[in-house]
């Protein structure tokens, strides 16, 4: 039966490994068919303990030649958030354009960010000169560097789905305004901008399946023999 | 306290959400931290009813537009796995010579990948060239495909992880060489190679720290405020 306390201190050198019965992977099964993109958000503000309990667990994320190249900036200023929210509306607005017919009516009714409700906004970037790893592992594959960066917002996105939170990642941006708008440092490239807190409902299928506009394709389970 | 059965069929519409508890929480705490990328593993095969059982999770992954462009392929063939560890023994020898001095020592010291030993191979691409999705969320950030199939490796990694499987991604190959070894249909861009296997040990600790190439990083926790 599972404890209630952890078998160990995460990080703690010398503690026993972990064993995971059936029970805690039927649970894990549960979190990775229910996490969603949330774009949907109560007003009421996630807890800075939890805000924080995420950014540790996000750390922990794997990174080529343990370079840890994440980089988180919270956005709480109304007028960067205003621009980042017009910035969206621009590039929705392009790419609705592009569709035609049913495809454009469905494509306007769609709800595609939840930027507007969130009551915290988080980008990430990765820190293309960071020194971290001396390069190790991405000689041939420099993009490993930006993988890692994303392996960081999967790992808060199923961290912040176990404490009842949701999490929306919004890519309808143009990476050079956000990077702009946020004044990062030199260097940092722009991966995801996230929208955090309560979600106001919960389903077990994406919103697009829902909504008729992308199911389960079949290619993806399809495993090629070679 | 946790049942021993998932609250729902994952995938079941209709079904109530579920509510992961403390004791969950302190777990996939647990699982976070004791991940790992595996490079000494086992000879013995992984059951492949828990193969398949992986690739279902990696199929829940996120993905930009419900894109799903994932794709897996299976090495079994001996003679494509020569030709992948000579591709990477040649890539590795490549990197070592643009280290010098200790760095150059440490490195070649350093086992990077588990090849030779691991039961089971399976590269990963993103397929480019997919309809599904509708090319919704990447028409400003068109890397966000590539993305998507970074978060199945990583659904698939913490699903093995929970088995008591281990998992090594090995990034130090030529991405070209790897996609004309194993015939994949063009457009398929190579994303990962993945070892997979019962690991030899289990460490809280990343291989590259525990060997003195790289700590943990203060930066990737700092959080920039805007």
């Amino acid at each position: 039966m599972p404890k209630a306390k952890p078998q160990s201190k995460p990080g703690a050198r010398g503690a026993a490994p972990p064993l995971f019965d059936p029970a805690f992977r039927a649970r894990l099964c549960d979190l990775l068919a229910w996490r969603r993109d949330v774009r949907r958000f109560r007003s009421d503000p996630l807890p800075e303990a939890d805000f924080e309990a995420l950014l540790d667990l996000a750390c922990l994320a794997p990174s080529v030649g343990h370079s840890q190249p994440w980089r988180f900036v919270r956005v709480d200023d109304p007028t960067r958030r205003a621009a980042v929210i017009a910035d969206f509306e621009r590039c929705n607005a392009e790419a609705l354009a592009d569709y035609d017919g049913p495809r454009r009516r469905l494509y306007a009714g769609l709800k595609l960010s939840g930027l507007q409700e969130a009551p915290l906004h988080l980008a990430v970037f990765a820190d293309e000169t960071t020194a971290s790893g001396a390069g190790l592992g991405r000689r041939t594959m420099p993009e490993t560097l930006r993988y890692s960066a994303v392996l960081a917002v999967h790992t808060l996105w199923l961290a912040a789905r176990a404490r009842g939170l949701g999490l929306g990642w919004v890519s309808i941006l143009d990476p050079e305004e956000i990077a702009a708008c946020l004044e990062v440092p030199a260097g940092w490239r722009f991966i995801a901008y996230l929208c955090l807190g309560y979600p106001v409902e919960e389903h077990v299928d994406p919103e697009l399946e829902r909504h008729g506009w992308q199911g389960r394709d079949a290619a993806c389970r399809r495993v090629l023999q070679r």
